[in-house]
């Protein structure tokens, strides 16, 4: 052992050994009280346990690395001398925090065992010095039930059991009835306990209680409910955890003692106003853990003014220097003010884009950090969820109302086990979680969710944490609400509610309502406006939308769309009559016959366009020619088809027949895409037509057109020579028989594997590529979209695959795919305009890639441009910093 | 102009520009006419526009290059000064033949003009110089059809019917009743229909009528039978054809003359003896076209028996020259000797074998040269055609005999177009193709056809030579039948066969038989046997084989298989009572009642693998786990479903259920592979568990067993990682409880385009790859191999694919996901053993490509065995020659 490893810094007394930057090493718990020692904050002395630590502990059959506990014994001296006092020394007892604390914040995921170094002894010892029974002993009660539970698996529920069986022998209420000496017997009652469940005597030597904490921590990285947030978040390249070992103190002291959490802005809606919760006489977990219900943090003003007012001074000045909202952790200790800890804190989308702009009006951020860091994708999201329409409400049944824990309407059936929810879900119902309140085991269930309702808890209680966090509508504390776990079912008192249930939430007002109300969608406000020309400044992609019709390319406009990326045709072929046509030339088996049909439908394509482009005015448009195999355009039950054969005036047995030959077994890899134009080059003389036609008359009435026709499908450069050809012979007929000129680019879709390795043949033929990521997905894995399901649910259970690839774009295969046909596409021609249309055009992660692969444009439907605007700009942000 | 490029090479008396080795520049036909001259042997003295100036032509908008007209008349200039006569001068003619010739051998496929330089003058020096006025005529009148048909297009037809009418005017039978002065008569009459079709003068300058054919030659190479040829033949690379224009010498100067066409060695068996026709006083175009029955060569031995000789000698001499069986054009003068043209004999499989097993013990050329270059996969795949099953015939009704063209057996339903026979090949029918004679414009029709019948032509007929050439039997010159193409149908004078009647006809004997005759399996002659010891010498790549029977490996293992590269499990799963407990398993919903279902499956597994072992005893066994979907096994329509019901004592609604919750939109890319696998375990372990459990049966037995293990469908590192460890812990349970020992390695299909991009993640964790190109092939193109159909002819004619890509592999796409896969899988895995099985493994160009890329192995179905060890061996010789 020549290079000690540093596994243990410390932190306390205006010094700290590590600091801000260091959250990978000592998670951002630890990071962060090294900087706000460092910064000259009142944090409790301590020590933190690095993140390598955790890694060599799994890399090593959960052995602790050479000289982890001699450091530990070091940095428990260091903390002794700060707070003048000594671990397991009944005269001046030093008691302890452990906490957990990985680089990227997880609520509540993690253990956390407090009040560490009390014994027989100690308790004895902490009570005199105190001259407080009560208190010593509600530590020391406190620390066996957490020992016992976080470490050695002894359930919670027992020591409560204990607890209300004593109140009840006592004939009291609340726990804070209990006098010392009912602590005393809970103390003996709790080591029985623990004693009959572990088979072990509960340890009295405070660095023995260390070492088994500090493992516990360590455990709980590999928790299953860690895990399974992890791939919710997609958090990934982390090592392990950090152990975060501190001085207690005590907000449990009495009266002039208390915890509270706050956060330095309203997270709900960005006013620039502390927000928070505390309790008098309590310990931080009694405010986090909902089970006492707070009061609001601007009564601590009346209560102790000189606290109330170090601590807002103290916010401010950690608000500037983490340049974010914070999320802060604070104890008073007979008057002492302790923060305790402090992150970024999770808000509301709203909150965000107002938090936002006014930390750059206030001149706190630059308006370039403004985008990068304070407003993220989700935010946005969440501001592109729906309201109650409240005009179109005549009457509500309204049967409770509690906190206002995370804004939005939601509308869903109720249920009340998490399991049951995600059953639900998987059967394709909306669902409203109902919980008396939640914990990190339920966070599978409250995922999918449309929205969250507890029955107790606070607003910063772990549903409200995590629900504003994903933006899920979310009511917490709803106390008129009794739910009912066994009998499935709840009830205000005058009904009962039972699971299945239609009810509504309002997350933004608190109120319970039976039954489905209305919702409608949000509206944006000028915090957004102004934040979303920000973002604007910074992107260098371009967006566009996905539209079929002029109403969505409308709508899309006002988000913020740069042009139509992706026009689907077949949608228009669905339209009122125009389906007869449309059958009538799938029906024939003659090429006379189908051009016949298609001059018919040729009008209304026309139509189609001529509205996407008015709506377009000067802006591209992408028009797909037709891509779905025929067959979806014909009825398939009989009574469908003899109706047809009627319309058609055809036999019965002859649509029948024609039916059947177009029936094929993969339709997915079968007769569609180019495959039609090719074989039926009148389809792409029609639509081609229709393309230009509608281009002229529209630019005769002095709007810019300019249509970029893309073929689907195509596989090889020979395919798409054919169709250009057909498409170029077509608009230059129809521009030579009007004497017209309109400029219109002819490309293709990348969404076939073997395109995306042969680009350098098809890239010298193609203004533009836009790439297909779905088609591209499902051939690449083999995944038909329409099937997957069969097994989908298996794969991300058994961490097969960390995302649906039709969500997030699975950057090793089908990104590779991409990043070839860009390379190989651009080395052919270097102009080539590149996009990327399909669901990925809309995903933030996908997003990023799409930036990193150099592509002109994201297309994304019309609901995600705003979101495809600010990924981009943060994306390229990122690059500029990198 | 600085450099004068060389357009024009000459040849002749004993001297040449030119040799063998300039087959691209001087096409197949010139480069040999050189070498022959250089050889000494008795060559009309000529020139040869190079296949440069062709291009040149199609790439300049069809005009010469600077210089080609200069160098040409020198090159005449040489002509008459080794001939002694001119060009155009009555008193002492040159006449010239001209013919196309491209680096590879199209037979029939190019125009040709003879009796170039005849006029109304030379005409008649002719025929004072030789004294033989009709002779002179009747070139002449020769000259003016070829002329007109080929270089103006003018129809044959019209010319032929202008000469049967004067030959009924005349009450004469023969064209060769025709004097002098009716030949005079019908050249009038030849120019009137020239005049009338092409609205000119039949043109009179020589030079003139050589520059018009020296065009028409080039226009031939991109006739579109030319092309479709070339298409057909796999003809890919050539710039274009050379044009041959050598001196005439005259086969129809009396009985002293004749024109002949020859093989050196019988191209039907191989036998050492020359093989051949020749007509006295005729020109070579009688022989070839079929329309005059010429007499075998051995006759020419009694009628001229110092030209025999000579002939005999000549003709040894070649083939020592060119190592090769050869096909020689000769002309015989007034008893002088003239060699045409020499090429590479097209032969039987059967006779090239005995050529290269004779050749190589004659000395003429080494084993390699033999195994490289005197017998070709199309050859062997000769072999290994049916023939009639004599044993099974109680009766058969011979309808007629014709000439054993090109031997082998077919039974099909006749067609006399080409084109309905294509048509009905499309529709799934066998086809015979029944024509009078054919003619280039017939290939396609050729193609597709089990079988060619033709009523007039000979051994060396248009016909049989590309019958030959194709290995399929061939009955030609049957005098007996009478093809009338009116009323599509043809008589042996007692019945009529109409179109689509079933004949049989036998391309060793001549015979054409009424009905359908029983086929059976070819058998492997010594040769063969001899042949393929030496092929194995140079191979480098081992063969495999596709069988999932023991009677299949069986019978792989007598062609030499070594080893069994995919057997497939789910066939077995089909078979007898089986089938019923493999939908008991598929129909359970849970776990247990799967497991009891799968236990009833393993004793029959395991007898299934141990059947395959015993008969691979000592080779490597791939066994691949079960792949398709599990509808595939259920019944579709509800009778079976009612039976099935009634089998598992379950309700026919369950079992309607359960089929339809089975079904799927694109079962090709769903829950199948290991998809399967990693849902229902306990699949995979039934399988692994009858792998190893048959394996230890067997070496106790005292035999040897390789099982290889092979996981279908990976997409992913973790579908692999999953799979390969529930077949670890299988396999490790069985060998523990048995307390044996079995050598097996687990590795995967590559298959999934995705898991070709990964590979690197992959090969660490497997033991092989073997590549699945049919699936990859359908996931790269996205082509549903069943659905394909719909548009894969309309592909082939517009030449957007030139092959299906399921028969040949795409180099391009598919081929580079195949390259990749390698690369990253050997960087990744050095010693990763790499193998493909699917249709690819049987096709010649495909297994080229895979030795390639270095693959271990290719496994193709057992008939295919020989003719993948001939590729392997070939490709390993055409590395070494590089």
């Amino acid at each position: 052992m020549t290079n000690k490893v540093k596994y243990v810094y410390v932190f306390g007394g205006g010094k700290a050994d590590g600091d801000r930057t260091m959250k990978e090493l000592l998670g951002g718990k630890g990071a962060n009280l090294a900087e706000m020692s460092r910064t000259g904050l009142p944090v409790p002395p301590g020590l933190t346990v690095t993140t390598e630590a955790c890694d060599h502990y799994y890399k090593n059959n959960e052995q602790w690395p050479e000289g982890l506990d001699e450091q530990l014994r070091e940095g428990i001296a260091f903390q002794e001398e700060q707070m003048g006092a000594k671990l397991g020394d009944p005269q001046n007892p030093l008691l302890l925090s452990v906490r957990s604390g990985a680089a990227a914040s997880m609520p509540g995921m993690m253990d956390t065992v407090l009040n560490l170094g009390l014994n027989d002894e100690v308790v004895e010892g902490l009570a005199e010095k105190t001259g407080n029974e009560r208190f010593a002993f509600d530590s020391y009660r406190r620390f066996i039930d957490m020992f016992g539970d976080v470490v050695m698996g002894v359930s919670h529920d027992l020591f409560e059991e204990a607890m209300e069986k004593l109140k009840e022998e006592k004939g009291i209420e609340n726990d804070t009835d209990l006098s010392a000496e009912d602590l005393r017997e809970l103390v003996d009652r709790f080591k029985a306990i623990y004693r009959k469940k572990t088979g072990f005597m509960f340890p009295s030597d405070p660095m023995e209680q260390l070492r088994y904490s500090v493992n516990a921590v360590f455990g709980s990285w590999m928790a299953d409910r860690a895990v399974r947030y992890r791939q919710i978040n997609k958090i990934t390249g982390l090592i392990g955890t950090a152990v975060n070992v501190q001085a207690m103190v005590f907000g449990n002291m009495g009266d002039t003692s208390g915890s509270g959490v706050l956060f330095t802005r309203n997270p709900s809606t960005g006013e620039n106003k502390l927000y928070g919760e505390y309790l008098k006489n309590a310990q931080g977990e009694d405010v986090v853990a909902g089970i006492r219900t707070p009061k609001d943090i601007s009564e601590l003003k009346n209560d102790m003014p000189d606290v109330y007012d170090k601590l807002v001074k103290h916010t401010q000045e950690i608000e500037k220097a983490y340049q974010d909202m914070q999320d802060i952790e604070f104890t008073i200790q007979e008057r002492e003010l302790y923060i305790l800890q402090t992150r970024n804190g999770k808000r509301t989308g709203a909150a965000a884009l107002k938090i936002a702009v006014d930390f750059v009006e206030e001149g706190l951020v630059s308006k370039e950090k403004a985008v990068r860091q304070l407003v993220t994708t989700t935010h946005l999201d969440q501001l592109l969820h729906p309201q109650f329409d409240e005009k179109a409400i005549t009457e509500k049944e309204v049967i409770g109302k509690g906190l206002p824990a995370s804004p939005g309407a939601a509308v869903g059936r109720v249920y009340f086990t998490p399991q049951e929810a995600e059953e639900a879900h998987e059967a394709g119902e909306k669902v409203i979680l109902a919980r008396v309140e939640t914990s990190p085991d339920d966070v599978g269930g409250m995922h999918v969710a449309e929205g969250i309702l507890t029955s107790r808890g606070g607003m910063t209680s772990h549903a409200a944490v995590v629900a504003r966090g994903w933006g899920k509508p979310c009511v917490a504390g709803c106390d008129e609400i009794v739910i009912n776990y066994k009998s499935k079912s709840m009830t205000d008192g005058k009904q009962t509610i039972n699971q299945g249930d239609w009810v509504s939430i309002n997350g933004t007002t608190g109120e319970v309502v039976l039954g489905q109300l209305p919702l409608e969608p949000p509206k944006m406000s000028d915090d957004f406006q102004t934040f979303m020309e920000w973002v604007d400044t910074f992107r260098t992609m371009n967006i566009r939308t996905n539209a079929d019709r002029g109403e969505d390319a409308t709508k899309a406009r006002e988000f913020g769309a740069e042009g139509i990326g992706l026009c689907r045709t077949e949608h228009m072929f669905f339209e009122g009559e125009r389906i007869i046509d449309v059958r009538r030339m799938i029906m024939s088996d003659k090429e006379e016959d189908r051009r016949k049909a298609l001059e018919k439908l040729l009008p209304y394509q026309k139509q189609d366009f001529m509205e996407i482009y008015e709506a377009l005015d000067g802006l591209p448009v992408t028009i797909r020619l037709l891509d779905p195999p025929l067959h979806e355009f014909l009825p398939h039950d009989e009574d469908e088809m003899k109706t047809l054969a009627k319309q058609l005036d055809m036999s019965f047995e002859k649509v029948k027949g024609r039916v059947s030959v177009l029936q094929e077994a993969n339709p997915m890899l079968g007769h569609r895409g180019c495959r039609l134009g090719i074989t039926f080059p009148e389809i792409t003389e029609m639509q081609t037509r229709a393309i230009i036609e509608a281009a002229i008359e529209v630019q005769d009435k002095g709007m810019k057109v300019f249509p970029e026709i893309m073929v689907p499908l195509i596989g090889t450069a020979e395919e798409f020579e054919d169709q250009k050809a057909v498409i170029k012979t077509t608009a230059d007929q129809v521009l030579e028989e009007t004497g017209k000129k309109v400029e219109y680019l002819i490309g293709t879709m990348i969404e076939v594997p073997r395109a995306a390795l042969t680009a350098d043949e098809i890239a010298p033929l193609a203004d533009f590529f836009s790439f297909g990521t779905n088609d591209l997905t499902q051939m690449a894995f083999g995944f038909s979209r329409d099937d997957i399901g069969k097994f989908l649910p298996e794969y991300l259970d058994k961490k097969i695959l960390i995302n649906d690839p039709f969500q997030t774009l699975d950057q090793k295969g089908v990104g590779k795919l991409v990043s070839e046909a860009v390379t190989l596409g651009k080395e052919a021609k270097p102009d080539i305009k590149l996009g990327i249309c399909g669901e990925h055009g809309g995903d933030p992660e996908s997003i990023a890639f799409c930036h990193k692969q150099g592509l002109n444009y994201v297309s994304c439907s019309p609901f995600r441009v705003p979101i495809a605007r600010l990924a981009a700009a943060q994306s390229a942000l990122q690059e500029k910093s990198e």
